[in-house]
């Protein structure tokens, strides 16, 4: 059975075992990969998730795929903009 | 010339700009790629050097050639050990 394999999860201010069990769910829901998405400060919580999935709760099932940093604009009141940067993580099952 | 290859910035918690600073100096002085260490909490302060050097300062001239996570065990007191996530960014001069 080919599994599907578009999950994202945004990566914010919750504890960083509501995004472990998160991903962990949805890698054993059939998802062949899994991308975190982060901004900003948020970017080291990303790292925390994908090492204690890959290190701790799928040892030897799951690795990195890939990691991609970029920068986005955002506005802020004023009309101002502020750029922040960006961080994509994609855990994929190790076949 | 063939350039020197391996800078490596250490990122800590000073002001973003002094590691800009010193990246861009790096890249000046002859060396073909700068690898930013960080752990922790400093992992967001990383991609915000990197992505600055690239997209502000060096745009054009400088890429990510890698980007690596991984975990470690740092020492407490009273004998406990607490894990760290690491993160290592790779920039790399265009020819």
């Amino acid at each position: 059975m080919s599994g599907r394999d578009d999950s994202v999860i945004y990566i914010g201010r919750k504890p960083v075992m509501n995004y472990v069990l998160a991903v962990v769910t949805q890698l054993n829901q059939g998802y062949d990969n899994c991308t975190l998405k982060a901004r900003g400060r948020s970017i080291s919580t990303a790292v925390d998730v994908a090492e204690i999935v890959r290190c701790r709760f799928m040892k030897d099932i799951v690795d990195v795929e890939k990691i991609e940093i970029g920068s986005e604009d955002l506005a802020e009141e004023g009309g101002r903009t502020r750029t922040v940067s960006t961080m994509e993580i994609t855990l994929i099952k190790m076949k």
